[in-house]
């Protein structure tokens, strides 16, 4: 079998071996219970709060505005729990090209709280519509939960959150940024923008998985997701998972460290990319706004429809390419990506190829001639 | 500084080097997302198939009834929510002894749903009083949840969750068994008890921190706790865990397969503690029901009350030694034990000794020379 090539960063990342470096000593040497109060065990909770501290440095928050999770998706589910629950909002606007994480827990809460739940309107490129936004957040009196995207995991649309956060402000709305596919990808400034809650997941960035973060803004207090001890400052119970912890510190601090030179690595590949497709495949299209706002690591391409082209994914898979139709979080479900079917886009087969800093120009070579074979 | 002994695996324990090792592939190599269609992710949603199965087949469950969760105290989470917003429970009984993770969720869904919430009365041991639940059970028509630890993590003693099980049948009620403390340590058939959920973390028993078992029986259908995704057959949203999975079904594996020869080390290791302490220090007394039904791995002692045995944790841990006051996941907490405060016993300082396959007896002879210097 001919080597692997992985372009599915969006879907996960291999782990920097400078990061389970880090992890390791938490697996064998230092395995006390950081929640006791001996010093083997308080020298694990110094441990994570210093990881606390080196993350809050990173996006420019106070330590005890970071918390961590079991992941995005959890972390997410607090947000938005939290803020129905416990900082009074009763309607929920949000778009249809959400992560699951996002749109399921909005329809739950829409079912089972009688939340109002409204989408705002994309743009032709799939951008949210920030004046679609604005007549809809002026349009009700009613104390409302922003909840979008910085960018899109499956066509890479950025929406600045800059914008969104401003218009909630004025609106005295709150605001919950998913940006699980930017934070270790952008430089964030959480000091200067107006946002209530954001997530993110190591294992986006070279960092585990089954770790995440949730930023709340110090003005809000909301109450715990997953209720017994009194872990994370009773924000999270449940013994700390520490290598993970450890993990999303260290990850985030080699992204951050290497930021401009693995943006111009990895812009590179997806601009040589798209190029190649454009001169080799007739008909391609991509979806979203490839060359303008738009993750520097995801192309979602448009290939033809055609009987080959249906069959893409399964025979990129034989000969080792992996990349995905859509989000790996719904691969399960057969519908077709929502994202997709939520834009106004040509009959397609939809192909995301997402890149990291282990990938190579030789290896879009690589696909580009295996493309061109099967289509 | 003296070499360290580390007497409170009832907080967590350290991993065992096979189980890190089965780990780290996953790590390295493997890194897929499970979730992921092509087969360098199927092959980990595989992987954590097979993990599912061997749990299972450990419990004598099937591999349908088990989900792998970030913790315990997620898994109590999900089966206490899952019972009282899908299964019609308006009523749950519990015990004042029980964890934070039962006992916080509990308090929550009273206040917030509107659970009426009773506690079981405890004999003088420490023991739940059957007869009391049974009372309890029978005087109410109203649906109920049980839900009970099988072994205390603090005073050790052991409820028999086949007894509370019939009770419940016969009475029409659900019944959650957390079951934190004996995953791992003791032979669990689930196939012959009647119980609905059970809890487990792998920190208890060698493997990783940050991943659960829930066992849902199959008569039960409950939501998903954590939404978003499909994982967990849509019942636990969010990107696998995939090395914790890994990590927990090996130590299951490792625990169930040393069993009896571990049992009776570590047995020996208490009931030579408990002769060793009545042996050298006046006036110490053993909470709860160290000879009877009670936990081979846990001894919770009273030192009678005086300045130097307020100091003992204190002075316990200078000397490099690990053992604690109550729950680690309560130890923020500094208005004492919740355990030791329901039971009806004498002034004291209570220090939980909680042992392993680690321990040895000369740890045992090293403590105790260091209890009398202190005492």
């Amino acid at each position: 079998m001919s080597a692997r090539i992985y372009f599915d960063n969006a879907a996960t990342t291999p782990i920097d071996p400078e990061v389970f470096e880090a992890m390791v000593p938490y697996f064998t040497d230092h395995f006390g219970n950081p929640s006791s109060i001996y010093s083997y065990g308080r020298e694990n909770r110094l441990a994570i709060e210093k990881a606390r501290k080196s993350v809050a440095g990173i996006l420019h928050a106070h330590p005890s505005e970071i918390f961590f999770t079991s992941g995005g998706t959890e972390s997410t589910n607090t947000a938005l729990f939290g803020a129905i629950h416990a900082l009074g909002c009763t309607r929920i606007i949000t778009s249809p090209i959400e992560h699951h994480a996002t749109l399921h827990t909005c329809t739950h809460l829409s079912s089972t709280k009688g939340i109002t739940l409204e989408y705002v309107k994309l743009r032709e490129n799939g951008h949210v519509d920030l004046q679609d936004l604005e007549e809809k957040l002026a349009a009700s009196p009613a104390k409302t939960l922003v909840t979008l995207m910085h960018a899109n995991n499956e066509i890479g649309n950025i929406t600045s959150i800059e914008a969104v956060g401003e218009l909630c402000k004025q609106h005295g709305a709150l605001f919950h940024a998913d940006t699980v596919q930017t934070v270790g990808h952008f430089p964030l400034d959480l000091s200067s923008i107006h946002v209530d809650f954001i997530t993110g997941a190591s294992h986006k960035f070279h960092g585990p998985k089954g770790v995440g973060l949730l930023y709340i803004n110090a003005r809000n207090r909301i109450p715990a997701f997953v209720h017994g001890g009194g872990q994370e400052r009773n924000m999270r119970a449940g013994t700390e998972n520490i290598y993970g912890i450890i993990g999303f510190a260290k990850a985030l601090e080699i992204a951050t460290m290497r930021h401009e030179q693995d943006k111009e690595h990895i812009a590179g590949i997806k601009q040589y990319m798209k190029k190649r497709l454009e001169e080799k495949i007739p008909g391609v299209i991509f979806n979203g706004d490839p060359d303008g706002e738009s993750l520097y690591t995801v192309l979602s391409v448009g290939f033809p429809h055609s009987d080959r082209s249906e069959m893409l994914l399964f025979n990129l898979d034989v000969r080792n390419i992996c990349v995905s139709g859509g989000s790996a979080c719904s691969s399960g479900a057969n519908q077709g990506s929502h994202v997709i079917n939520a834009l106004n886009v040509p009959v397609q087969s939809t192909v995301r190829f997402s890149f990291s800093k282990y990938n190579t120009l030789q290896e879009v070579d690589m696909l580009l001639e295996q493309l061109q074979e099967l289509l």
